[in-house]
């Protein structure tokens, strides 16, 4: 049976790109902290890939220091810092803090203080777009790179953090950018890496293919293809919007990804539905992927104002550049009939 | 003109095997905690790499944390615990650790309290292998695997810290190995993977490659590799003592790692000696990667009753399964040649 992979926002296909640049790094046999040729060589990879980063952010004139992740580059922006920050944070900027900012009822977060807040440019399972006040200290860009416009120069923020997987590169590698001359202590501690802000090899090949995922996930969205993921995700709203007319659609009237789509069917689980969707051949997820093995009420939905009912009944299609009509017709199909009998059981 | 690699203590070339399973692994879409098809098939990647490090390294009843790289595991393992530790530490350890156990003329450690103790199972700038006292706290393990037998199991320790680039792995995976049961608090909060002990998607590409190249490693030392790796080194000792009768081999009187050679010649600064090596096409180290970028006495030989003028003019050779017997004799040839003009210039 073929499937569809409908769940970009939990990570996204390696792209080519990133696939061929990767297989040359894996060429490179030195340690990038090594003075000989083969140092250097390592070294210049990574340099290209921070220059790359660099130019496809707006950030040239920011420090990137690359991570693992953007767990990572959260805990290291932000542990200890104690900012404010909204229960709709992705788990890894909500435990560093406090959940004390306010969000309205389309998932929109304000804060009285920008310099001690951190605030997310969009959401992983909404898609709700922020608008980011001017001297926001942090925010987690990780879902809005690749999908919409994002110059971190011109976001307002002394920080944001970033992920490769989530526009085309490979897992286990992303970036803390940072205005430059913002005081840094690292905490993995050891070498000099990082301009002695992240201690640790660098992760050559993985940084290399984020390097060039993020130029051609850049080089996509200004040649338009997310007009075209936009299109398929309105159509997809259609569809579903026709055959369960009560539908909730979350955070229909802000700004919202291109790609994304969170709805609500209050009382049908959204973790029956993935399962069902699943067998059918569609991959969706049920809240954000590096949670969805715990099985809870999403906490986004639940800031947005929603019942524990309707927090449990969510899904999240995401969709790519990748992603056909047919597969979005198909899943709209798939979906409709596991609603109706639903509705039928329900009755 | 042709080069030798002979810095593969910094990091060493990546095998065959990885490269294969990692090329492999990046047809995987999912994220491996997403419930659905592709998730799942991710997360069984990852769960193989972690059956084959089990096996590799004789934990099969341990824990094993994957993490960035060994400089995060050690910082897992060691953060906020404040314990002894001696000068030789690889900087990741020494950064968390007392600096007060002693060390010997041949650079072996000792500890009056095993279970507050960090020891490194072999020193990555002389090759010293260390004798793990029972019950040890924490060893790093970086540069022992895949160079000597080593099973975690036996060694005595609590815990073990290893790095996929040492045995032939991508840079920017390792592990923390942990007896089973052993509380440890994650420092990279957010999300639930590793058993809640390290958050963030994990490296699918990346630890993938790292169970095929400590798999690969480990049958190599099986049978042999190692073997004539250490008689290469052995005639490259040689090699260089007939040409400079008065050079100083580091641990001599210790066991040490096969492949690892550590010469001073005193007032033959190390880093020019490298920089000479390099522009006769070798690929040689003075003191450890991660620090080679500033300019000083290596800690290590400090550490080991040498004076800073000592500590300042070693070079460390170390060889791969890759190595041939032209490229040591080649590059003992072309290091005699530049002693010759030293002891000229000194004279």
């Amino acid at each position: 049976m073929s499937r569809a992979y409908l769940d970009w926002n939990a990570t996204a296909p390696l792209r080519a790109e990133a696939r061929a640049t990767m297989i040359a790094a894996m060429d490179a046999v030195g340690n990038p902290s090594s003075v000989h040729a083969e140092g250097r060589a390592a070294k210049m990879i990574v340099e290209t890939a921070r220059a790359q980063v660099a130019a496809a952010v707006g950030a040239m004139d920011a420090d990137i220091v690359f991570t693992s992740g953007a767990t990572e580059a959260a805990a290291l922006a932000l542990a200890g810092r104690d900012l404010s920050g909204a229960a709709v944070e992705h788990d890894c900027v909500g435990v560093w803090t406090r959940g004390d900012l306010p969000v309205d009822a389309e998932g929109r977060v304000s804060t009285p203080d920008p310099a001690s807040s951190a605030i997310q440019t969009a959401n992983s399972e909404t898609g709700v777009i922020q608008s980011l006040p001017d001297g926001l200290a942090f925010t987690d860009a990780v879902q809005a790179v690749g999908k919409v416009p994002f110059a971190f120069s011109w976001s307002g923020a002394q920080m944001a953090a970033i992920s490769g997987h989530k526009f085309g590169g490979p897992k286990g590698v992303g970036a803390l950018i940072l205005r430059q001359g913002l005081d840094l202590p690292a905490q993995m501690r050891g070498g000099g890496q990082e301009m002695g802000r992240r201690a640790g090899t660098e992760n050559v090949i993985a940084i290399a293919g984020m390097g060039a995922a993020i130029t051609a996930a850049q080089a996509d969205l200004d040649t338009g293809a997310m007009d075209r993921v936009s299109e398929l995700r309105n159509i997809l709203e259609g569809e579903l919007r026709a055959a369960c007319p009560d539908l909730i659609l979350m955070g229909e009237g802000a700004p919202r990804l291109p790609n994304t789509m969170c709805i609500a069917v209050p009382g049908w689980r959204g973790e029956t539905q993935v399962m069902q969707m699943d067998l059918a051949g569609y991959a969706i997820s049920a809240g954000s992927a590096c949670s969805s093995g715990k099985v809870k009420a999403s906490k986004v939905i639940g800031a947005m104002g929603h019942d524990d009912q309707t927090a449990s009944s969510t899904i999240r299609v995401s969709l790519g550049a990748a992603t056909t009509e047919a597969e979005i017709m198909g899943f709209a199909a798939a979906w409709s009939r596991q609603y109706e009998k639903f509705r039928a059981r329900a009755a």
